[in-house]
């Protein structure tokens, strides 16, 4: 690639090869991922909040309106800033790529050395690591994405995940959040309420909490009283503060 | 290392060679990200649940009590849910690093097919990466290190920063959630302080979006404007709903 350089111009097939990258596609995986962001928050902060509320002596319809507001916007603080972070993501990715793509084609020795310098770490001498860099030299695309994963550990992200990211943790967070509130809808006394909320809440957690920890490859039943043991010591925490600020 | 298997025992030297990894430091970048992630949420559902509940028409002091006991539940649920993930994400890699140590250790051809396989795809022939591969063989320290990065993309977390991650994130939430709050606290009638509160938090939130911008290496007037824009969102969506329900 040298002789190129000097006479200052790129191969363009070499060029196109350069722009084709296999995307990350979006995996069960990452559904479960976004579902559990979604529901951890969603079943543990409106129970507290409307358990803390009630132990304050309001209504249930206080509790509601405040209840609802906080999934509101709790599910568009988490889905909009989930996917606008993302996307920055997929910036920041797209200008690692080029400015890779311009080292490559600028300064190939210095690339080349920094695939040595990867390859050393793990104590490969050069006589070893010199036909895999010379392999690398002579696909560009192959270099760009062994830099991309090895040097800067990134991946390209797929433009639409973002979206349905966003979207999976919002109805993720509003499922999860409905569930406490819903006994305050039906019994007027916040007071009543607050007990069948706990009820189906600790419940809610446990099932969650297991499931999380199987899906997660964690043990399910430990797994299952952190994550009520978590909404437990929230909701105490909510309970507290709320007698002490409004008995 | 095939004669020490068939004599069924390893080379004690190589043993704890193989117990010996570099820990991933807490870095500044990961406290800027714990930053990042309770403040986000703190500004933005504190003060969209406070608006929503004014526009309601409830009192200050119900205001301030909804406020803080949600902040006292988001940071809680944020803080102690990070804990327990991270926790989760030590064991796990404890537990793939043994599998790979064991593999390392009883099926050596699998292994170093696994590191050939890696290789190849990125174009590098057998004769090329054969040096490679076989210098990893003589190191299983070294080769652990490759696998758990290359093959499964682990890094191995720092037992501390779990603890240190928790708190980082649970305190930005409350500093960021008493900001909007604030009002609420000197202004009796809510719907007085609810414009204090939107004045203030739009200034915060627009500070708080430049210096993300900033520190993640995006654009940091648009990320300012983005940031702000979350908070508006969630604010109308709450107060709209709030509204509604309690008119």
């Amino acid at each position: 690639m040298s002789d190129e350089i000097s006479r200052g111009f790129v191969d363009p097939e070499k060029q196109s090869l350069l722009n084709h990258h296999t995307e990350k596609h979006f995996t069960a995986g990452e559904i479960v991922r976004d579902i559990i962001i979604g529901v951890s928050d969603g079943l543990t902060v409106p129970f507290a909040l409307a358990a803390g509320l009630s132990g304050a002596n309001a209504s249930s319809s206080i509790v509601i309106t405040a209840g609802v507001a906080e999934v509101a916007a709790g599910a568009i603080s988490m889905g909009l800033g989930g996917y606008l972070s993302a996307k920055s993501e997929a910036d920041h990715y797209e200008r690692e790529l080029k400015r890779e793509q311009e080292e490559i084609i600028s300064v190939p020795d210095t690339e080349a050395a920094e695939v040595a310098e990867i390859l050393a770490e793990y104590g490969v001498e050069p006589h070893e690591y010199a036909p895999v860099v010379n392999a690398l030299r002579k696909r560009p695309e192959a270099w760009l994405d062994f830099m991309m994963k090895f040097e800067l550990g990134l991946e390209k992200p797929d433009p639409k995940r973002a979206l349905q990211s966003a979207f999976n943790i919002a109805f993720s967070y509003i499922l999860g959040g409905l569930v406490p509130l819903l006994p305050y809808m039906f019994i007027p006394r916040a007071q009543d309420a607050v007990v069948a909320s706990a009820a189906i809440t600790i419940v809610a957690l446990l099932i969650f909490g297991y499931a999380k920890g199987y899906f997660t490859g964690n043990k399910p039943v430990k797994s299952a009283f952190e994550t009520a043991l978590i909404g437990a010591v929230a909701s105490a925490a909510a309970f507290g503060i709320a007698k002490v600020i409004h008995p």
